[in-house]
């Protein structure tokens, strides 16, 4: 259309629907955001002290079950107490000491785009999306098991959400993928239709075997010397690392690639009712999980993770967005910082059915402890629904503007002459309004936060426009940007790699046990 | 009936019955929450001292307008330069520093049931309701203006939620009321359908010195020395008390009444836009009025009142919930902090026409900076919709479970032996579950925060359950406690006494002009 043959009006209106399209969401910074403030510490010393006590006493008295051969001999050749026919280890200060001081404070996560390299440690915070969902629902289509469109969408949706800073990951299982070649797929999708860190579960030998070797593919060959994948080593609490976590923590750990080792507590069921004893028992497999990490290689990147929240006691049912788990999250970040370790927490979890009131104030009392107490890894930052059985399309978009907010908190506000304005509120004087002047105009537009979905119309225009409640304004949202997704360029040569190697390992898989 | 009759399993029925009509909304706390943590602080002390400094400049060259003859005066015998004729202050720092050494650091502020006495100041942190609405809606009737039936509700639901621990406050106007009485009717319905702290508009001399007459009578004839009413006293920003809630500051204050100076800034508009600016302003605003409180009455009950948020530069609309007003509540708190003042932030606010996400969020990025920066009063705490135009039932329950959280949450958790529970934890050892053990029987319905409204259970269930959301939860909740309801005792002579006063005050003011 040639803008010289239109009057000024239809100008307008053209740039009107330009700025509807150019999607409020996309413009915010992909930047991983920095916490400029000190953490926020619940524990007084003596308290990280005695809960640190506790730990040490259940490592050396009551000590854990590694459910693996290598894990166990692992433990012994290092000159821990165990028990092979139990597979029982137990495990004293000195020698967990030695491991932790090989643990790297903080590293770089590597993305095929090295723009999107996160760094995880420090004082930054950063963010990706939801994974482990079996449903997925849209308000068009509704609840329904999730297919490879399902989990193809979601990843084209966390490639272009520029606050998720990391995490193809497999935020909704494609069942309509055979078990045996489903991670291939979902490897060979990961790195093709994303340029962002990437994920894949620590699920036994062979699917992180595959997918450090298919990252070595994407990588141009040869693995960086930082890590370029990994994903959550979940400890079965009480007390336990089962088979698959541990092939999965070898694994990555010996190829130098990311451990996050995080023990999933419900207190009053996985461990005692009281908060205390669900962080002292969590610190125990947290560190211990660790350690291993750093005997099958000293220096391997290491996260701590906390997952402790309670259990909803009349139900039996995980309780999520509490204060018990958000006191469990600040704390667990101090106990990372007191070993010098990158934390990992959670956001979006709640346990509604619905993106309402319920998932939103659950989903806060998560991100805000989690921007807070300096969370370096964010995961399951957007889209959780119902306990993480379910990922939401317009979950994750609400949750997604949530997180841009909070990059946009942690830049803080200067005060300097310039942003303090004082002969602007000398020239306006008592009485009259600001909207007018050269301070305010010269920063109309950049101020302040832009909302994609915060409705600040008048009653009578948001009814007018059909009164839609948040999740059905994010509805449109998500659809709108994946329709304008694009695939982020990729060497023919490596894809046509990747694609070979999905399509050989597909055969020598198809009647393979996987999770070994 | 008789229980002697009845099976076990009649009697489980009957017990169940029993716990949901016991309505756990009730079961909290009703005392003032106290932050056991440091406040959040975002400012350096470079950063305060340049507000600070930024500020008095704007008292001393720029000043302000003060639209009373006795504000004026006040300020005159008080050695200020006054332009009576531009009605113009010009504030120099000594005797701004004189003034604010003689407000006190913290008060107790006086309910009629001397149980309900809130503490104003320090780290306790108290949650009150919504003020000033429109319009009132509930899911069943949906919106329209508010009346006195509504008015009443309200103040009922107030006085029976225990996390409310303040404020039988105008939640909205009886529009079904003529304005010359409306204040008597509400006055007198306040003080008879709650025993909880009384707030009534700081609008002009008549209705406060109304206000503080029924007081008198409510607490048996004699004002207590400590404060028993008060209200918002809002700067009409930038730089401008006007004339109604002058007379209101000066009633109050001279009856040592509380008076709560809060500047209402939108950035951008009634400030320039960058928040540095607008904090310089309202601390300059603020500390003006808090200023003249002294020169009224040496030691009259002053809170230092933050209402600072953005603009929304598209619409002009106010911006509720967002990371700048979030940065305003916490700076402000700090603020206050260094001027040794309690400090009062706002709840709920938020533009959502609706309780649903955007509700939750935005009302969430308000009240946990309330929680981390320790204001002391946090107004509008449950209930807001629609930028304050509407209060709404059903969010006044979603919001009041949210207080209730964040009282649990600042209560913090034990860390002793008996917490941490090491022999528990030794005792199931890995693998095991803690369900059944001696520690987690013990603590089973007493140990972690129990909702009433957060949906936990199982997608079928809550589908058999009529796949409630949130708000249609919250619904049901606020008829039952309606239901429930019943009026605190009060001596029958002093409510004849109130009515009395209403009665003759009502025929006095029938044609007068209130807002003097």
């Amino acid at each position: 259309m040639n803008t010289a043959s239109q009057t000024p009006r239809q100008m307008r209106r053209l740039e009107r629907r330009e700025k509807r399209t150019s999607l409020p969401l996309l413009q915010h910074s992909a930047a991983v955001p920095v916490n400029p403030w000190p953490p926020v510490a619940l524990l007084s010393t003596d308290e990280l002290q005695a809960l640190h006590a506790a730990s040490l006493r259940i490592l050396r008295e009551v000590g854990l079950r590694f459910l693996d051969a290598e894990a166990l001999q692992l433990w012994q050749a290092a000159g821990a107490r165990v028990d092979h026919a139990r597979s029982h280890v137990w495990i004293e200060e000195e020698l967990l000491q030695q491991c932790l001081a090989t643990a790297p404070q903080e590293f770089v996560w590597r993305a095929r785009n090295p723009q999107r390299n996160i760094r995880v440690g420090g004082n930054a915070i950063a963010f990706g999306p939801s994974g482990g969902m079996v449903y997925v629902t849209d308000l068009e289509r509704g609840r329904r098991v999730g297919d490879s469109a399902d989990y193809e969408n979601l990843l084209r949706l966390t490639h272009m959400l520029p606050m998720l800073h990391f995490g193809n990951w497999e935020q909704v299982t494609a069942q309509d993928e055979p078990v045996s070649t489903r991670h291939l797929r979902r490897l060979y999708s990961g790195f093709t239709l994303s340029d962002k860190a990437m994920l894949e579960g620590a699920q036994g030998r062979i699917i992180t075997a595959d997918a450090v070797e298919m990252a070595r593919i994407a990588f141009g060959g040869t693995l960086p010397a930082e890590p370029v994948i990994g994903d959550v080593i979940n400890v079965n609490s009480p007390l336990t690392y089962d088979d698959r976590m541990l092939g999965g923590l070898i694994t990555y750990a010996r190829a130098g690639q990311v451990c996050i080792i995080t023990p999933f507590i419900l207190a009053g069921a996985m461990s005692p009712i009281s908060i205390a004893a669900a962080l002292a028992q969590q610190n125990a497999e947290a560190l211990a999980g660790i350690a291993l990490t750093q005997l099958v290689r000293p220096g391997a990147p290491v996260v701590y993770g906390g997952f402790t929240t309670n259990t909803d006691m009349r139900s039996g049912s995980p309780a999520f967005g509490t204060p018990e788990g958000a006191w469990a999250l600040l704390a667990g970040a101090q106990l990372a910082r007191h070993y010098r370790l990158p934390y990992r927490g959670s956001g979006s979890l709640t346990s509604s059915k619905l993106a309402d009131a319920q998932g939103a104030t659950e989903t806060m009392w998560n991100l805000w402890p989690c921007v807070l107490g300096h969370a370096n890894l964010v995961m399951h930052a957007a889209g959780w629904l119902e306990g993480g059985l379910t990922v939401s399309f317009e979950k994750l978009m609400i949750d997604a503007e949530q997180l841009a907010m909070f990059a946009h908190f942690m830049r803080g506000f200067p005060i300097d002459d310039s942003s303090l304005a004082l002969e602007s509120i000398a020239a306006v004087g008592p009485g009259g309004h600001h909207f007018g002047t050269a301070h305010t105009q010269a920063r109309f537009d950049s101020e302040f936060f832009a909302t994609a979905l915060a409705d600040r119309t008048g009653y009578d225009s948001w009814q007018a426009g059909g009164a839609r409640d948040t999740a059905q304004r994010a509805h449109g949202m998500w659809r709108q940007l994946l329709a304008q997704y694009s695939e982020p360029p990729m060497d023919p040569a490596l894809r046509e790699e990747l694609r070979a190697y999905v399509a050989r390992r597909s055969i020598e898989l198809r009647d393979a046990q996987l999770f070994t």
